[in-house]
Parts: C-alpha cells; sequence; structure tokens
C-alpha cells in the first residue's frame, strides 16, 4: 500500500513540484455522483513518487483489516439508505391524497398509507430495515467483544461469531436495501420515477452497494468457504444453539408476540439443515456450495433478523404490560416483528430448499446452453 | 378522451394559428429518456381547441380497450429490457476474464462465466425471461382465441382466461424484470455500476414498467377482485385443472424433465389452496385479500411459469431423443426448466404461506405504529 500525494512536499515542508499523477477520465456513474471514480494514470512522464505504508509484504494483511471494517460499513450502508428511502415512503404515503382506500370510513379521497398494498409495502421496509439495523448493531457488539472482553474465551468466541457475521451483514444489508429502495420507488408511484423526490437517487445509489468491498457472491464464498466449512459449521452451531435456547426460552403473555417466536424458531430449524446441506457439498467439492452460497447467506440473514425482532418485539410487549409511553413506537416494534414473521420469513423455506437441491441445476449446465 | 393538436388547421386544410397548449417542464425521470414527460398546459389565454374521440361518455369504456392491450404491452416491455438486459450480461461473461474460477482445469484466469454464482445468475435470468416470454405469449394466444375462434364458446373461455392472465403478465414481468436488470448489473460487477455497459439504462428503465398503466398493487387488486373474487375462482379453477391434467399426463424417459413436471405440480397445488385462501379472505372482507394480492399474482406468475417452462423442455428432450441438431439451443431449454424447478419454484411455496397468514400483520397496524 502506497501514499501518492498530488503535489510533492519539500525538505523544508513547503509545496513542491506536482507528482506525475493524473486524472485520465471521471466515470459516469449510475449513482454516488458525490463520489468521483476516476481512471488515474501514474509516472507517464516523470515518474510517479509514493511512500510506502507499513512494512514490506505486509500489505494484504493491512488490507484485510480495511477489508473486514469497509465490509461491515457497506452494510450499513445498504441499510442506511434503505433507511432514508422507507422516511421518505412514509411522509410520502401520510400525505399524499388519492382515491378512497377500501375499509376508510371518512368522506372523500384519503392518504395512501391507508391502501393496504402501501401499508404491506411500509411495513415490508420497517421490519426488514429494523432487522438488518439490529444485525448490524450486534455483529459490532460481536466485535467489541472480540476485541475488550476481558476473558480470553469470551474474545475469541465473540471475535468469531463477528467474523461469521460480518458477511452476512455485507450481503443481506445490502441486497435488501436494493429491494427496499425499489419499494421507496413504488410507493411515491409514478413520482417515484422523477428524481426531484430523492426515492429514484436512494434506488441509484443503494445499487453499488453489492458490489463494491467485494460483491454479494464473495461475500457469499467466504461465508461458505472460511467461516461455515473451515471450522466445520461450529461458530455457526453456537449461533444456532443461542438462538435456539433463547427463543425457546422466551414465554411472555402475548400471543403476536409467541407467534413471531414460533415462526423464528422454525426459521432456526432450516437454517440449522441448510447449513448441513452446505457443509455436505463443500465437502463434495467447493463448487457444489458456491453454486448456492448466495441463497445461503440470506437465508442466514432472514433467520438471524427474526431472531433479533422477535426479542424486540418481547421488549416492546413487556414495557406496554408495564405501562411504558412510548406506546405507538413499542406497538410499532410488535408490528414489526408479526410482519416480518408472516411474510418475509417464509422465505427462509424458500431458500433452505434452494440450498438442498439447487447445485445441480447450476453445475451440470454448459456455457453453451446458455446461448441465446 | 380529447385530441388537442398543437396548431389549429384552417376549413381550407392549412395549417392555422398555434394552439392555446403549452409544455410548462420536462421531468428529469430516472428512465426512459427518449420519451419526454411534460407538464402541459391547456387553455391558459384564449382557451385551447381539442376534438372529441368517438361518442360522449364513453370514454372510460375505450380507455379500458386501450388500458388492457397497454398492460400486456408493459408486460412484455418488462420481459424485453429483461432480455436485453440478459444477452448483456452473458456477452460480458463470456469474455470478461478474471480470475481462476473452481473446478476449471486450464492453466490461468478463466471468463467469469465459469464461476458458479455467475452462472446461477444467467440461468436466474435465462431462465425467467423465457418463463415471462411464455407466459406473454400464451396470454396472447388466448386473447386472440377470444376474438377469433369460431366457435362461441371457446372464444369465451378463451377470452376469460386471456383477462384472468393480463394482470399476471403486467405484474410479473415488470417486478421480475425489474430483478433480473438488477442481476444485470450484478454479472457486470463494478462495470455494471457505469452506465457505458448499458446495464445500469435496463436497471433504470425497466424501474417504470410496474407503475406506468396501473401498478403492480392495481393489477394484484384486479386479480383478486375483478378476476377471481367476481366469478368465485371459476377462471382460475378451469386453468388450474388444465395445468395439473396435463402435468399429470406428462410422461418422458428423462429424469431432469420428470422433476421439473414434480416440481412445477406442487406449485399447482400451492396455486389452488392459495386461491381458495384468497377467496376465504375475499369474503370476509376485500381489504383482507387486497393486503396479500401482490404475493397472490405473483405465486399465480411463478406456477404458471413452472408449467410452461416444463412443457418446452419435455419438448426439447423428445426433439434431443429424435435427432435435433440445434442440441445446445435445446439442451438449453432443459437447463432452463431444471433450474427454474429447483431455485425459483421454492418460491411459491413461500408465496402461498403469505397469502394464506399474512393480511393480519398489515390490517391491524394503524399508522401511528409506522412512523419512526
Amino acid at each position: 500500500m502506497f501514499v501518492v500525494p498530488k503535489v510533492l512536499v519539500n525538505d523544508d515542508g513547503s509545496l513542491g513540484t506536482p507528482n506525475d499523477v493524473q486524472c485520465l477520465s471521471i466515470e459516469h456513474k449510475l449513482g454516488i455522483h458525490a463520489s468521483p471514480t476516476c481512471v488515474m494514470a501514474y509516472g507517464q512522464s516523470q515518474g510517479a513518487v509514493g511512500y510506502l505504508v507499513g512494512e514490506p509484504n505486509r500489505g494484504l494483511e493491512y488490507m484485510f483489516v480495511m477489508m473486514n471494517a469497509a465490509r461491515l460499513s457497506v452494510g450499513l450502508e445498504g441499510y442506511a439508505v434503505a433507511e432514508r428511502a422507507y422516511q421518505q415512503a412514509l411522509d410520502w404515503a401520510g400525505t399524499r391524497i388519492q382515491g378512497k382506500p377500501p375499509g376508510v370510513r371518512q368522506e372523500g379521497p384519503a392518504p395512501i398509507v391507508h391502501h393496504p398494498d402501501v401499508k404491506r409495502m411500509l411495513l415490508s421496509m420497517k421490519s426488514q430495515t429494523e432487522a438488518l439495523r439490529a444485525l448490524t448493531l450486534y455483529t459490532a457488539w460481536q466485535l467489541d467483544l472480540g476485541a475488550q472482553h476481558p476473558d480470553e474465551l469470551a474474545r475469541a468466541r465473540a471475535q468469531a461469531r463477528g467474523d461469521l457475521l460480518i458477511p452476512v451483514v455485507k450481503a443481506c444489508s445490502t441486497e435488501t436495501g436494493i429491494e427496499l429502495a425499489s419499494l421507496g420507488i413504488q410507493i411515491h408511484g409514478g413520482m417515484g420515477y422523477v428524481e426531484e423526490t430523492g426515492a429514484a437517487q436512494a434506488y441509484r445509489d443503494v445499487r453499488i452497494t453489492t458490489i463494491y468491498e467485494g460483491t454479494t457472491a464473495i461475500q457469499s464464498n467466504d461465508f461458505a468457504g472460511r467461516k461455515l466449512a473451515r471450522d466445520r459449521g461450529e461458530s455457526m452451531g453456537a449461533l444456532i444453539a443461542d438462538m435456539r435456547a433463547e427463543l425457546q426460552a422466551l414465554q411472555i403473555d402475548h400471543p403476536a408476540v409467541m407467534s413471531a417466536r414460533d415462526a423464528s424458531l422454525a426459521g432456526v430449524e432450516e437454517l440449522e439443515q441448510a447449513t448441513h446441506s452446505l457443509l455436505q457439498s463443500y465437502a463434495q467439492s467447493p463448487e457444489r456450495a458456491l453454486a448456492v452460497s448466495v441463497p445461503m447467506v440470506r437465508l442466514a440473514g432472514y433467520v438471524i433478523g427474526g431472531w433479533l425482532l422477535t426479542f424486540s418485539a418481547a421488549i416492546a410487549a413487556h414495557r406496554l404490560a408495564n405501562g411504558a409511553t412510548d406506546r405507538d413506537f413499542l406497538q410499532g416494534k410488535i408490528a414489526s416483528a408479526r410482519f416480518y414473521a408472516s411474510q418475509v420469513l417464509p422465505q427462509a423455506t424458500a431458500l433452505a430448499r434452494v440450498v438442498a437441491t439447487g447445485a445441480d441445476g447450476v453445475l451440470d449446465v454448459g456455457e453453451a446452453a446458455l446461448s441465446r
């Protein structure tokens, strides 16, 4: 790794001659227009001067320290753009008057938030952004424990869990972030397609997040190979055991929360079976696992998100029962867990089946059969 | 409906004075930049002249004739953009050299098409574009039969099936079109985010298709209300009976095709159960059905697509067994059906569960609980 300044510095600290570094062109990108991407040329005429960062031959090692942090950050970016998209869409849905939604008793037209499908889309955004935020925070907490916990064994366990979850955060927050930014446009209707509302910008900006700092496939291959196969599923097994034990122990007099618990517990079973399937495939040949590694990492994200949302809802129900005053906020947490359990988590079943049986339909296909 | 010319025409046919019609502004849209969208002002000063099209008070009726055709066409647009995106992505994946994919025996780096996840994405695009094309053509054929079949009863049946499927084509080809255009970017990697490859344009252009000529929610509500509930599931029941009978009767000595048949048949069962669930919900209150009508229409699209791809694969297997020479093309048809059965159709299971149990988690939520 080198630092290559635009202008060289004299021995006395004053600015010297320009370095031989030129920007040849600026790319026309789909989004993130505030961050120019350039084609750079170094040393085309007199030769560019660069300064080595750190020690020779340790660049790749340094790069991976940066990359692990960057992956968590880009995951956070995927969530964050979706969060902004939700806030915009919610504001639009509450103020845009159009038609008379079914079941609304007031005279005349009403805001579109009362249409069942608009509410479905908003809840899809709300529940999934909350799941992704919880997943990201949980992972960051594990990494903090891995660095700072006084007990060595606890540090090692937390670090292993954080490492396990980094590709899940990166892959799932960004892939779901794209889906949610697209829903944000949909809630705006035709105005979402016009740049002035900002909905389209979220859709353009978030699209890079599944690509940079390692594509979703790279995250998924890291997850399948380094995070699941290398320790033979030990870190994942520990997480599954914790999720199962906590969900089984959860008892609260609130049917919606208990129903979300049951759905999450079923998801944990599916995740466990899929992990076994994937490890078996990997043992046969890594390719078999890599043909279904993206479905595998997304399955993990959905199930872990369901576990965290269930506990968020349980805490909210407990506080509501004890006279908390922020009732709308707390009801919202229960609404998120309930919607997620009934409309998002069913995807775990589909993905578990893909992990178990989907590899042959990829690996057996030759390049010639793909042609049009 | 009125025609409002830019320039008025004199009695002798020569061009007269400009009409009082002005374009106030051109919108800055996410895509379809070749089709300007304008804010128009009519009659701001002396009054604009318009000419009535057809008879008074029949405008809505005329509009729906236009709209039914437009919905099929926009569905076709969703498929067509995804098809273009596939062709671009396939070309890129076959020529872009990067890394050494697992299982590739050649020396040095190879085209990315050999990476299992790139192949998975390409097969997702190939199989789903073929399913959507088949669905669109099947629907158009039914509408042709509805207009031209010599037998009156056959005309009525075909018209009812065409009417049933128009919202399925519109909703599913456009929603899946967006997903596939996004995969097209992903296959291109970072270059997909740069406008010069064209991958980003597909993603921008296709995004309008779920919005104009009736959003996906409008299609889904039409599907649930006018197409399923109004005839108490009769048209859908006839389609389900046909699909089941044809799939059950299919016998071919080709394990992959028979496996796709089994998966399609399971999908038909799920579609039938979901149709019953939806009709029950609708009978309780239309809102209950409308809270899961988008999952319902997408379920229908996935299952009908699976049925059509299975028959495409069966025809291909038959031709291969009889010495056909276009073997790559025919193997590709079998590859599509097989991939679709194992990696796409599992979504039908998830969606059927959403249709059966997802409505309460939407309808019970008040607007206040959505706030951040």
